[in-house]
């Protein structure tokens, strides 16, 4: 696999582009030190662009993203690609619609999944983004396959862009990278607001059929048209 | 309903102050990616004010705010508006004194409001900007009328500038947007301490004759005059 | 009371200090919107300099410094002083050795005050800073003597340097209006440990021998000498 | 002990390098006020780099950090040196293979220390940084070797480089001052994440087989070659 010359000008932008997303990252705070990253598909290619393994969040630069392929193999790029390439180059293998890819231990939704406890869907903001609880995928061990198979299997099951892996931390998907990223915002938003309202007592639950509504209205309403 | 010539200085005036108010917003962290928002009254004119829908915080300006008249239609402006216009237009048909109103998902307020509980009024501070508990409104899906009716009738049994839509988020009120942009920040504050206060026991009760006491000096002492 | 010739450049240097150590408030997260203060007293006069009454603090600048003598009096300046000045001036008038105060309603000291509770001496830091636990005064309400006279006998009774009044928030004092802001940053950082040690078990208690040995090194040995 | 002429150069470079990586401490919010630092050995000799006392973070220069003996003993710099040099260069003494310590009172991890309780490896954050659980040290006062003993034995028994000294704090070591900073980071977001998981049920434990190749990837596969 190389990088061709019809798709040298999108890689370039795709370069700036992942990035800059990580800044969301940051501003945040849902990453300390280097332990996160933010990749995206080259639309029409076996090629992803990502994060270089443990450097900081402030000498990210476009030069210094990595180009790999989608069994995760680099193909341009200078640094080793973050250890997480073959958990993401697993997902764009096996979801076709994913665009961006995004994993961080943002510190509500990973409380969650050191309990193994989905976040339950009680606020009107997780049944738009989420379209219902955020879902909890297995304990799987890095160095092969069981992390991407443990994202894929538990977002195929469900209409969250989020998946909290087992005493581990969250992956996000989307259309695109930065779609990826609202959806990483998100689900610490609303993992940490409801584990606030959890610690008081229960938090009421919310109707199968508003969930249902408002899920269907925010993808298909919200925003600029 | 179009901006006649006697109110176009005044639009361009709030134009820019309800742009510029989002900063508190995000500054207080009440707020993520573009969930929430601030509108004005234009006085004297059935015409509000409001961020455009979806549009990122740091992206805002004067020139892309949207212009609506009360029944939520836009009269100027080149962006879809605000999602939630249609409950705020809501708002300032049927409460006159109203000049401001701020909708957030702010993390304690929202916790509170998942569970459907108002914030008990135990706090001076609570006591001096709300004149007693932060109500709780019903729960409301967006589309309708519904979520401006349950605002605007849980207002009115309370002289709290804030309600909690329930597993929602909040709603404040003021007679500028200014003043609503206040009590969204007190609202959390608030929401905050007191959550903190009940988490290790039960917080002491304020007499009533000392809340009233305190509201009605803050709203008529405080400040500059 | 006025401003004699002697003391002009000492209240103008307060002017300044007293306006630039607000920007800590902020900075530590201790203050939203207008509700904290700092005040300093004019070294050999029965004067303070205090933050004016509802003035946002990206809006504080020396010449908008009140000065004030010891009854809570303008001496000095545009702007209504502090609704807390009557507070503080009990407080000067009263305790000598202070030369600064302090008011906020930061978030964890606030919540151990809305339950009526000290913080207990489960840190050294707190050995060190506060000499012991952190306590707490009567519920007050403002408009007369008996905010400022709760906190001085609270403070009579302890080697704190920090009060929490009920329901309401912190007071603290120094030899210096920093050492004041110093301790108000110290209190709420000792308040949020001790909150969060609690929420999960039993802190282990510190022996009071080991608490009158780090109090004595720390207000003794530490920092430049 | 005096600074020869070999290594001028080495301890000009260090001054830079501890001055500058305080900034980490105060951009996660490990310290507030004056309270945390970092010190550096000068490899191959008696030496190390460390802040002075009581000096605010803003003012911290590579000029004003002082080099001391690993007694303890001022050897070059103006001004007095953090009063837990002692602890550090007991620590540099007893332990060859430490390049670095910094040492904080950060919320999260204070919290369990308060309590005297390790922090359980839930995570695989935790596991990969600290190989297990975070361990606690005894309850030791300033002013003998009681704080570096506890230190160093209780890193001895444990493959993590950090350590919660009881009813105090938190010391981290690495092989440089930036891994012991980046130690210390990670030490209050495993801490902090493990608490919110722990205050709402009971973490999954991760199997001991597991922490094992977690650690030893991390150790030897993460990051640049």
């Amino acid at each position: 696999m190389s990088i061709t010359a019809d798709v040298v000008d999108t890689v370039l932008g795709l370069r700036r582009e992942v990035a800059g997303l990580h800044r969301h990252l940051t501003d945040y705070g849902l990453v300390v030190w280097t332990a996160g990253n933010v990749s995206a598909r080259v639309p029409g290619h076996d090629l992803l662009v990502i994060k270089p393994s443990g450097v900081a969040y402030d000498d990210l630069t476009p030069e210094n993203m990595v180009v790999c392929d989608l069994d995760g193999r680099v193909v341009e790029g200078e640094h080793a690609p973050s250890s997480d390439t073959e958990a993401q180059a697993y997902v764009y293998r096996h979801l076709p619609h994913v665009g961006g890819v995004v994993h961080t231990h943002s510190t509500f939704a990973t409380a969650w999944a050191a309990r193994g406890e989905p976040v339950p869907c009680v606020l009107t903001m997780c049944a738009d983004e989420f379209g219902g609880e955020i879902p909890v995928g297995p304990f799987a061990i890095i160095g092969d396959d069981s992390i991407g198979r443990g994202i894929v299997e538990t977002l195929r099951g469900s209409r969250s862009p989020a998946v909290l892996m087992r005493n581990h931390g969250v992956f996000t998907v989307g259309p695109t990278a930065r779609a990826a990223v609202k959806a990483a915002v998100m689900c610490e938003d609303v993992a940490r607001t409801v584990h606030h309202a959890r610690a008081l007592g229960t938090p009421v639950p919310i109707e199968q059929s508003a969930v249902d509504a408002l899920f269907d209205r925010y993808q298909n309403v919200y925003g600029q048209r």
